[in-house]
């Protein structure tokens, strides 16, 4: 009985067998059927302690207990399966949805993937939240839609952002941060795009996705290719989706005076800079995170409807077996951009 | 010969005699008649290797050579006492003037007190450019007007911040910096304005400049203080005016998610924070640094319409041999606000 599900114990990922779940009040049974990797999932297999002490300090409103076992998994496409009470149940169980990672409950909003309490898409079967759901068309492959949510991200990022006629954006780092945000700053209409990576592959899969320029920082000072590349006269709206200790440091050494930094790369570790520095050039350093209902609909329409090139962008797909070989194989230099898992293939 | 000047001179103020200045091309000659003791000039007068380390990181264009002589002061009110050649002369002599502390040379603009080619306010005499001047009203009292520098930094630091209807500002440290930011609020009409600081006097001080409630770091956290006396539903707009190592680190954490946070307050030393607390709340930090030539004008006239309420900003007057040993009282604790140097009494 139960489900089987990947299950991050004791910094270990097992393959484990867990409670079938139960729909609450206006909760919804899906079945997990694609469901991406992010690099905060590999950041939380290795360091859930420091994961959960930041969302502490954050003022998260549901803690996580870094010592109970959590099954990650927040990138999903699901199909429904079968509804708690009090649902109004519009959409036919078979239905393909999406969802922000989130589940209402009575006391507070559960962020799925990084709750001890519900599992995430990593399992065969996981509850959302009825009010939550976005139908996925027919049409749309399950590999695209479950691209909605790191798209969400980049788009919430450029929503925030508001590039200017006077911004050009440069986007360093080409992970799958990096590459949404790409994507959804020519979605925006915010051009010339340059992106910079030291992998080939991945600046490849940049100019694929809208980047009209691409740069390879061992061959010179980043910025100073984009200055190249942009008009004159423009600000650097610098988008940082690396998320390294000394990144931040870099971008303010490196960065004109009146840049703007968008950081969307999620560094965990306490991290160094030169405040003086920042100060002297005016620089605006704007953190972003997640999304909102909007905008992750937005993501998922914009896939629908097919204006983002996402050729590529799926490099593998594994099956709850594969995951912990997966999650080793992305914590190490590799020419990834996104591994799906398929719970139930 | 020459003049008298406080020479910062390997770590030390000494009170030498340095050859007089001569006007060339759009440049007059100026009286210093009184110049205000900056919180960077104390750290210049300690750090001066690291403040010109920050300054050729930030790519300044004139770089600052810490081991040749510097005359400080950037907070003048002077008097026109000649003229270099091709200037309209359109000030009489014995006109008292502010300008923004740069002098426009063929090559770049040198930044006045900082600089080890030419003297600032702490001399008896200085060069200014014609095309920089601002007369100062007759009515206006010197000590009024040697505020314009500090007041046009508050005022830059608003307008770059942009209040809104959705924001409510909290002034974090009510040195001069912060209380330069609380009349700069009052001045922009952003309230309620709550400031705090440990000194009694200093919280006194940002009510007659207009702050509504003041707080004391000692009694709770000052976040918590500022939600009970501002309207529900407002974004923290944070302006940090204290400038020491682990304030942005404490202002990050102790931030509601989407805060604000203006960086006015120089932090020379480098400084450790967690982004990913930052990025989990989506904190924006906008870092500022000076101000335009019509912010600097609007500073001016703020203070010739006796708008800003200066009773009790300045807290004492020393002549050039007192310099030395003002400074030395600064970098204590003290219940300073503004000391003011006349050169030549």
């Amino acid at each position: 009985m139960g489900m089987r599900a990947v299950v991050l114990r004791e910094g270990r990922l097992v393959v484990d067998r867990i409670p079938d779940p139960v729909p609450s009040e206006g909760q919804v049974l899906v079945r997990s059927v694609a469901c991406g990797i992010c690099g905060s999932d590999l950041h939380a297999a290795r360091h859930l302690a420091s994961l959960a002490e930041a969302a502490r300090e954050a003022d998260f409103p549901v803690p996580l207990d870094p010592a109970r076992d959590v099954v990650l998994g927040h990138e999903f496409c699901a199909e429904v399966l079968d509804f708690g009470p009090g649902c109004s149940r519009k959409l036919r169980p078979g239905t393909r949805v999406c969802s922000m990672p989130a589940l209402l409950t009575e006391g507070a909003p559960h962020s799925l993937g990084y709750s001890n309490d519900h599992a995430g898409g990593f399992a065969e079967r996981m509850l959302l939240s009825e009010a939550l759901l976005l139908p996925v068309p027919a049409e749309v492959p399950v590999h695209v839609a479950a691209l909605t949510e790191p798209l969400a991200v980049g788009v919430h990022a450029v929503t925030k952002a508001r590039p200017g006629k006077e911004d050009a954006p440069l986007v360093v780092g080409c992970g799958p941060v990096g590459l949404m945000m790409v994507a959804a700053l020519r979605l925006a209409g915010a051009r010339p795009i340059v992106a910079s990576d030291f992998s080939p592959a991945r600046r490849a899969q940049a100019l694929r996705m809208g980047a009209d320029t691409v740069v390879d920082p061992q061959e010179g000072r980043v910025i100073e290719a984009w200055g190249r590349h942009v008009p004159p006269g423009r600000r650097a709206l610098i988008f940082e989706c690396v998320g390294v200790p000394g990144m931040l440091a870099h971008l303010v050494r490196e960065a004109p005076a009146g840049s703007r930094i968008v950081v969307a790369g999620v560094c965990m570790q306490e991290d160094r800079f030169k405040p003086a520095v920042a100060v002297l050039k005016e620089i605006e350093l704007q953190f972003v995170f997640g999304y909102s209902p909007e905008e992750f609909a937005h993501a998922l329409l914009a896939l629908a409807r097919g204006r983002v090139s996402v050729e590529g962008v799926v490099t593998g797909c594994v099956g709850l077996n594969g995951v912990a070989e997966a999650f080793e194989t992305l914590s190490g230099p590799n020419e990834h951009v996104k591994v799906l898992v398929e719970p139930s293939p």
